[in-house]
């Protein structure tokens, strides 16, 4: 794949390194801006945002780059729940709202339905280059409106069944989001699925003619050639953009992935009510009893918003979600372009390594 | 590492490919002999093995090959028990031995601790060219013992720390065995450790100096170059193993495994008190309820052994243990010889591949 694969080809990158659409404020415009003025694609992680938000997040991307970037949304649920359920899940988080000192009960409102349509017309109307998606399948109407704008679909997949779905929905590339993978897991065909990046990749090459980028422990050359032995057009990182300097990760948070272990890492529902792997900390360890209990995303997400907050405000890490997957990475006080810099030449280096040592 | 590894030179493999030690019958000698003939490393998987069984095996080994092979032991756990534990224990199980309609209550013996002694001085008497382990650290005495009588020695590892760990015993290799690895997990450091493949090799290569033996999802060229990019010395495959002609796995296991999908592998603790991963059916269905509350190894071990054998006797799979990774082989009717000539003409295929498309 490297630099020369279908998607490098289709969006004109320079290195088939994806960013990952991290939401939550950790994609800025400088970061998103920087990855597609380095060569490879940004994504803004407009997961949570409002159209507005959106529009001002696109403008700020354009002001620093004319290269191609994309968009990362999250498919919405809109799920029913009952005043006893919230009554509840705001009991079990009640210690740690008194622990975090703050952080008022958060009052439960069924997510705006006109929020993801407001998102794909303003996608529509500024005719993006990539689109992608996470926790489920656009409809076929959402993907032609895109296409018929010009948008690159991706769709995301954490097993050969999901990536199947994708295909047939129509999507024109697929993230395989292998186990090691930081953050939400995008599986929504199965209650779990976390199968690692090394198994899961080739099986999905297989099983679709997409265009498969490898996610879940993609941190550095070896792992990027590694995902190109296994069959993927294009790797994308997360975890690994998080500690730059234009992320707009908490501070704590960046620290906490430059020194978490691999094993440290562990996947939860309490945060959101969606499996998401993060470092452990007093949060998770807390909240064990309620694992498989919590209310569904996105109301989990929603009750715990305030506790969070509050925890970001004090820099308290043990009440952070400090998503990270299972290959930390050291790459902090580097800017974007640098890190990118220095991956393409050890690939580079690796690749003429390789040629040589097996003429 | 292809063809040219430290582990290649010192053990005068012709490919870098070692056979996992599978137990409990998986592996014959037939199989460990035709893997050494074909250039890699055959190991007979001697965990449940006495010191004659191990010898008659060995012995058969001899009678099929002159090269190297190795053979697998679990490092004992001697563990305490009480009869209620034990009586609970076997009420758990019990519609299950009614299911499987037969299967006794086994009889708990205290693991005789001479075994394992008995097992180092066949090895070292035999002076055998690998004597591999799992669940833990042999003493700095045995690694010594075998040593002295030229046999090499090689760990395993979960993590990073484990294989530090299996550095500073003295070992002269590690086996890094990633998440999507079928059967026990190799875990003594940590209480559970579902590192990635894709994330453990490099950071396993980066932490010690010894040569890295890749294992977990490899199964085919593109995974062996994967892990040859990661910084692995070699493959360790064990699934891939299973279903070849000269596997002793029941034939059940055998088609299990050849349909098998990734995300029906499930880590249970269920079968022996250790976790390992198989294929999801009514055994670890049932046993749900109380995953973490079995007696540890090898006392749940010995409990559900009559069952395991009355229902491979019935050739019911939905009560026997399918140990199976996340990346299923559909190497059927094959026989091991032939498994790795595909495996090497597709490796030199693929380098060839990509020495020209990186030109």
């Amino acid at each position: 794949m490297w630099t020369n694969s279908r998607l490098t080809e289709k969006l004109q990158l320079s290195y088939p390194i994806i960013q990952a659409g991290m939401a939550g404020g950790v994609t800025t415009p400088a970061l998103v801006a920087a990855v597609s003025n380095a060569g490879g694609l940004g994504q803004i992680g407009a997961g949570y945002l409002s159209a507005a938000q959106l529009q001002e997040q696109i403008e700020g991307v354009r002001r620093l780059t004319t290269k191609a970037f994309g968009v990362n949304l999250f498919v919405p649920e809109y799920v029913d729940t009952t005043d006893e359920e919230i009554a509840q899940a705001n009991e079990w988080l009640a210690p740690i709202r008194v622990a975090v000192g703050g952080g008022e009960e958060a009052v439960w409102e069924p997510e705006d339905e006109a929020l993801f349509d407001a998102q794909i017309d303003l996608i529509v109307k500024e005719q993006l280059a990539v689109c992608s998606f996470t926790f489920g399948l656009p409809s076929k109407e959402v993907i032609e409106r895109l296409h018929a704008a010009g948008v690159m679909v991706i769709g995301t997949a954490t097993t050969v069944a999901e990536a199947r779905a994708n295909e047939a929905a129509g999507v024109d590339a697929v993230v395989a989001q292998g186990s090691e993978a930081g953050g939400h897991r995008g599986t929504f065909l199965h209650e779990k699925a976390l199968i690692g990046t090394m198994a899961l990749i080739p099986q999905i090459a297989d099983a679709v003619q997409l265009p498969v980028i490898a996610a879940g422990g993609i941190t550095d050359a070896r792992t990027i050639l590694a995902a190109d032995m296994l069959g993927a057009d294009a790797v994308q990182m997360g975890t690994a953009f998080v500690p730059v300097v234009e992320s707009g990760a908490h501070e704590v948070h960046k620290q906490a992935i430059v020194q978490a272990k691999a094993e440290e890492t562990i996947v939860t529902t309490t945060f959101s009510g969606k499996a998401a792997r993060g470092i452990h900390n007093d949060f998770i360890a807390e909240m064990v009893p309620y694992e498989g209990k919590v209310p569904s995303y996105p109301i989990q997400n929603t009750l715990t918003k305030p506790i969070r907050a509050a925890a970001a405000q004090q820099e308290n890490a043990a009440y952070m979600s400090l998503w990270c997957g299972q290959n930390p990475s050291d790459h902090s006080d580097v800017y974007a372009a640098q890190l990118i810099e220095r991956l393409v030449e050890e690939v580079e280096e690796r690749i003429a390594q390789f040629a040589r040592h097996t003429q």
